[in-house]
């Protein structure tokens, strides 16, 4: 476990789930910071990128350990692995895929993903004549062979992007494969077992924040994704 | 403006944008509780569908004004509407697209956005042969026409769904047509005129966020979407 040898770290599972939130809007900021050729930041300036306090930014990262240096602040890059490695994602993660609808193949195509270490290594559809055919180098099969391939692929994490109506019976595929993370972008709720994380897509929660500040904000505040 | 009336009201502008945030989520679960029947609610069960403390519910709606009755708690419905017109989602908000690529056609028939109040009206792309084709009744124009046709139809609200290289000359024709905020799919930052509110969506926030808990996490707290 990263930092376990730090003292000053609190367990990861006592950490408040807003500051793992904000912590891949740091891992952002600090990834363009390195594109632009910046080597070292501080919490002042990282919390004006991101609206927020430089109070709020130390007491963030804090919860992971001592990452400051007396009179330089923080190393962008070392910040950078430190949060990727707290993330897991300093690792390559595997992931499956499942519907290969206009979402899936937008997905399939989604550079987003392999910049921060995810990679779908499968995808699934239950239309027989997707079976056998690839899309950006990715090979799709038909769902029934999900179950086989997903356990052998040793895939933890799972994406649906199948319609509503199907998306249950795709949460259940996966979770029977042994996925234990389900990204859902079905815009209904599916039941899974208590041990499973789900996360919902909801794309229309951008929208909204962005009416609200079209509406009642003179001034954006540096407003980012996700 | 709602509840201007309310003297225990905060002004928009003063309200953390992380309140903000949270609202959304507030607004999805009342909705998933009106369509499961439930009249009333409290901060105590909100917070706890959402992994917040009742106390967190709380103080985030009391920016807006009082909402709890003594010994009833939230009525669901009252909540739902006062939230809408926080957002303005009460009324119908126009949205233009740019970019008919898998996404943008995803996007065309995703029911998230209408569900939420937002609509979009027109949808635009460089490729002639997508010119006076419709996709789920939605009309494609080809991109010449944006700034007429967006300035006609009064919309205040873009979504960019074209490749990296064109995001910021999509950005730059909504913004000339007089949107107002721009949510962005394309994996690159857009620089935008100081009163343009922009949104950037980066889909791997969730999957960064779900490792974490696969990793990190014994019994998954009440995940949500955005």
């Amino acid at each position: 476990m990263p930092f376990s040898d730090d003292p000053s770290a609190t367990p990861f599972e006592q950490v408040p789930k807003a500051v793992i939130g904000r912590l891949s809007l740091y891992l952002r900021e600090l990834q363009y910071m390195l594109k632009r050729g910046e080597k070292t930041t501080s919490s002042t300036h990282l919390g004006r990128l991101l609206g927020f306090s430089d109070t709020q930014v130390r007491k963030d990262l804090a919860y992971f350990g001592q990452f400051g240096y007396p009179g330089i602040g923080y190393r962008c890059e070392e910040l950078m692995n430190a949060i990727k490695t707290i993330f897991g994602t300093h690792q390559r993660w595997p992931v499956a895929l499942v519907g290969i609808g206009n979402l899936g193949r937008a997905l399939l195509r989604y550079k987003g993903f392999s910049q921060q270490g995810f990679e779908i290594v499968s995808a699934f559809d239950i239309r027989e004549e997707l079976a056998g055919t690839t899309i950006n180098e990715i090979s799709i099969y038909h769902v029934d062979f999900l179950q086989k391939i997903i356990s052998k692929q040793q895939i933890k994490l799972g994406i649906i992007a199948v319609p509503s109506n199907a998306a249950q019976f795709a949460a259940d595929q996966l979770v029977e494969a042994g996925v234990l993370g389900v990204l859902n972008f079905a815009p209904v709720t599916v039941a899974l077992p208590p041990h499973i994380h789900t996360v919902g897509v909801d794309l229309a929660i951008e929208l909204e924040q962005l009416a609200f500040s079209v509406q009642h904000l003179q001034t954006p505040e540096a407003e980012t994704g996700g």
